[in-house]
């Protein structure tokens, strides 16, 4: 065959194509009817007796060269297409996904403070409440350098039932009392729905663990509360199922939701986990929501702590956690990877420098 | 230097040798004396100031050759052993673990049914409760097969608050009738502290899913109940951290826990998830606990369920737990990895004609 | 509108569904011509400025409701199912794919024995050859329970460049003395292609890596020798880089490749890899090629051996392959896993027993 | 007991905590000298045989409280610190190691540009090379933005054998070219080390990639030309086991190495490979060779490469490296990630912003 043959080929290939195309629109429409019908009834899209009985009908009808198997799987695409343009339209997607470039969820404090606005927040305070003293000292150099939210943790989920579980009550009495001395707010960890009337005296922000990230009970009572919520990417989590996690919460009423990644767990040894900064920068295209990079458990080492401050901040992130000790040797949680009070200082003036130079 | 001055070295490393050996039994005493006072005065074991102020003096001591870093790991791993001396003595290690050959938890059901006493007990049911219909025809065939824990499960974790999330109580109220009918024990999902009371009017068999293995307010409560619970692992949980959350449960006083393996999270595509297969072989040698292999959960597909039905079986394991539905294309939830009826039958020909041959 | 509407819209839906169906098919055979064209020109089925140009002319024509992403996606999928058509009818799939149920590959060695046929076939013998006392012992007793493929490396691809090499050339001499007296077969590691020559000389079945699975110059090298090849999964392969890297082996002309499942890298630590068992069994679906379990790196323990080795049967696999040394605790490499020679008879006995009672 | 008698006590393992840390450097001591000997003898320093004489030894003198598995583990880990002691003194730890705070490896290439000294360099251009034109309209536009280091991929290891592999050497020649006419330099991969003495000819910087970071005939043949190499980050490389293999490379004979973090295989879907930055941040300390980011491979998706841009110069990195193609969507390989010309510019624009900003 001769060149120009080639061309009249391809030229019936286009016709094809458009043929094609002006089906699938049509298709789309019609499902986008049916979808309808379907939300009047209460019932969901996804039928699976339907799309068995239309691939079924497919396969008796194919004649080839496509085989039954190519097919099919072509036409679960347009399927899943269109499925896919129906909830579009019935929900516009999930309330957690960013509809525009510059939408952003922007948490106000009662003191007027911000957390999302474009700014970059620090989060810090000790791993756990132990004691008054160590609060007021750690809270103390805190302040200094501005940062408002303090970790008031009094409620440690552990590995092990015998390691310290956290101070408890009397751990969020000592952390309220230092926030209130030196204006700042307190962020406690929930583990238990059974919590939150209690709590709801002590804390500013709740706090929802890594092993709670998918505790539906949990996510969707902290959607009932009026409170600013910080949820933390479990240990294993996709960036899917963090984002879904977050719309149980949002979708329970409470739209100030704070995410953090936290590192993830990979089988590298010489940090604590892998802090996953391509996932912040994928979060933030992705999501409205404030997210904020813990570059403590992430490392799960300090010495690494300076580098990190300034890629959380590189990242496009929110802000940045960091967990602070008088002295961290003795910590009763965490004592490799809590910053001392100077180094603390050291990582401040890190940032800082860079924020003004930015 | 000759031959003869090298063992003269080596003799003098053995002699010294033998004289830390002698200090590190001596020092051993001694810590266990202070223990007892601790332990009397009801503080913990673990003192980091303690253990702090001897780095400290080691260090100020310390003319080497080795370096204050070398030395202060050296005796780290000298306190932590004298530490788990102190524990072991006191609590004779964790109560999940093994401590003989031949110990081993065998759960008794109401009618004398047991799971862990060597034989191998095959879990099932539909990954949900759907309707009155599916869950007889599904209990049908399995009591025909002699099945006696049915899955009845009517709340689903899901990754989206969007999916179907289970019947609820109605679910709950169809499989406790099913159950009677088939004289069958209900094995059922519980996610929230909350709902113990109601559940035990239907279940028989408390079951914790892998996102809840470390949701640590519940795995106490699970403690606190008289029926047997059922731990899933966590999706990316370490064997240490499943070993603890059981511990959390027996700890607090429900020593009937059946563990599951149900594979965990890796980069591989073509599975579901990955089955820990090593991993079933050493819980077995490390804790007296029944151990199931969860066989749909692990592959997400089920044509692979006859070779990994045999494999469980081969492992050791006390049981294995595979999902049947009566139409699984139009299930709910799980749909790719549940048997229908005829493959179910199947499985148990094969497993069953294998165990004969044992 | 009522429930007859409903019934209306979906046999539009239905009409449409077969237009769609036919206009692809009438694609395929446009594209199959093309293809031929293509051929016999001597270009590639893929033409990416071709396809550029057919996406754009969608993107102007198309009105929607689907979006230009989704017809683009839809398009290249379609794209992609033609080109595979293609392919298909030039090469008729991969060649390791299994094509029928009964369909599999035999390995026969010089003496008639067989890997691949059915039969649970025993690989073993130390980690690397160090002595020729300690191969002699080793290859006395795997001789004595019928062991034919013995382990004879003498090159050690290991982390470290100052960690034991292998004793090269020297090492394969003596492996090769010992086959000889015992009647067995050599297996070595071959690491670089400008060692098959000298190996031609000592090596019965060539030996690639984990870390060389994707040394592609390597397999295809290895593709023209005429001695069997056994390839492991590289440490973090998905079994689908696994599959191709077999088929660069076969595709180059040696259709004699034995895979080894050794366990993949996870977070998991109480073992050195994990068993990827549904692995194994999801292998011995895709291909015809013989898949042996790798007991001792998937472990790093002896102490679980023998029930991975009833779980290597169970599965399916045609054989397994354990280390064993008359001395591990003083071995060079894999001290932990190896087993002494009383442990291999009992690993013997325990799935020999098994074999007979299946 | 009396709180005296605590105190006592402790007097008491202060004095034997002194006592054993003058045994062990004592013991340190003479292990030294036995070291020196062994150096002598040629032998190395670890003497498997020894260690499990004086084990036994331990074991048959000890009289508890501590078991002989404590005993045994505690004297290994003296062993140990005894033989890291030996090594660094004979070696001064490996040779990729940063013996102090400002030690830095510098790249210095023939016209003086340098790599490692500090600045932040960008290596860039296609995935691979597919024609003259392409290449030159790349390079014209890397050279605007000063770009020094060019991609010249002509062979390329890909999954399967029927992917595009590159066009080998006539794809060198128009690298090579195109690079004489902007004064660029080339860099590309090798793979197999037959490939040497011609690629010598095209090639200044030679590239290992995350497939044969392991391969250590190759390594070792880098390490006896005389240009600098490039080694990436294997998929599932440890840390640990990446700077090993750039030690293979150093101690055959060459200092240049550059070491590529490009991504780790992770469970995360939404991002081809997990960026290890915190990685990044330990090689920094760890190491004195220059260490790149490849924000290409461990995105896959071009829409985060702005903010992968920024972190990987926030992180103390020495550069990093971005495929930049003039029609992405109809590249050969990685048509996903590579840059356009436009988006390179872009993110041009933002990384020397904030770098004139430092």
């Amino acid at each position: 065959m001769s060149q120009s043959t080639m061309q009249e080929l391809r030229a019936q290939v286009d016709t094809i194509n458009l043929q094609i195309l002006e089906l699938l629109n049509k298709r789309a429409k019609l499902a986008s009817e049916i979808g309808k019908f379907q939300e009047e009834m209460g019932t969901t899209f996804y039928d699976p007796e339907r799309e068995a009985f239309m691939l079924t009908n497919l396969e008796l009808n194919n004649k080839g060269p496509f085989s039954n198997e190519t097919i099919k799987a072509l036409f679960r695409e347009i399927f899943r297409a269109s499925m896919a343009l129906e909830e579009k339209q019935a929900r516009a997607k999930i309330k957690v996904q960013r509809q525009t470039d510059d939408q952003r969820t922007i948490i106000t404090l009662p003191d007027g403070t911000q957390l999302g606005n474009g700014d970059f927040t620090v989060i810090s305070g000790p791993c756990a409440v132990e004691s008054m003293e160590m609060m007021d000292e750690t809270a103390a150099a805190l302040a200094e350098r501005g940062v408002k939210i303090l970790r008031g943790m009094a409620y440690k989920p552990r590995t092990s039932p015998y390691d310290f579980q956290g101070m408890g009550e009397p751990g969020l009495q000592i952390a309220r009392q230092v926030a209130n001395k030196y204006n700042m707010f307190i962020t406690s960890e929930i583990m238990d729905q059974s919590q939150i009337s209690m709590m709801m005296d002590y804390v500013d922000i709740f706090w929802i663990g890594a092993r709670n990230m998918q505790n539906s009970f949990l996510l969707k009572a902290m959607g009932r509360v009026n409170r600013p919520v910080i949820l933390k990417r479990g240990l294993s989590a996709t960036l899917e199922e963090f984002l879904y996690a977050a719309e149980y919460i949002v979708s329970s009423g409470n739209p100030n939701v704070i995410l953090i990644e936290r590192g993830i767990r990979t089988f590298e040894k010489w940090t604590r986990n892998t802090l996953d900064i391509g996932g912040v920068a994928v979060l933030k295209l992705e999501t409205h929501l404030p997210v904020v990079v813990d570059i403590s458990h992430s490392a799960g080492r300090r010495d690494i702590a300076k580098p990190l401050a300034r890629v959380a901040k590189a990242s496009g992130a929110d802000g940045l956690m960091v967990e602070v000790h008088p002295n961290p040797p003795v910590a009763m949680s965490d004592a490799k990877q809590q910053l001392t009070i100077p180094e603390f200082h050291a990582l401040m003036d890190e940032i800082t420098d860079r924020q003004a130079a930015y």
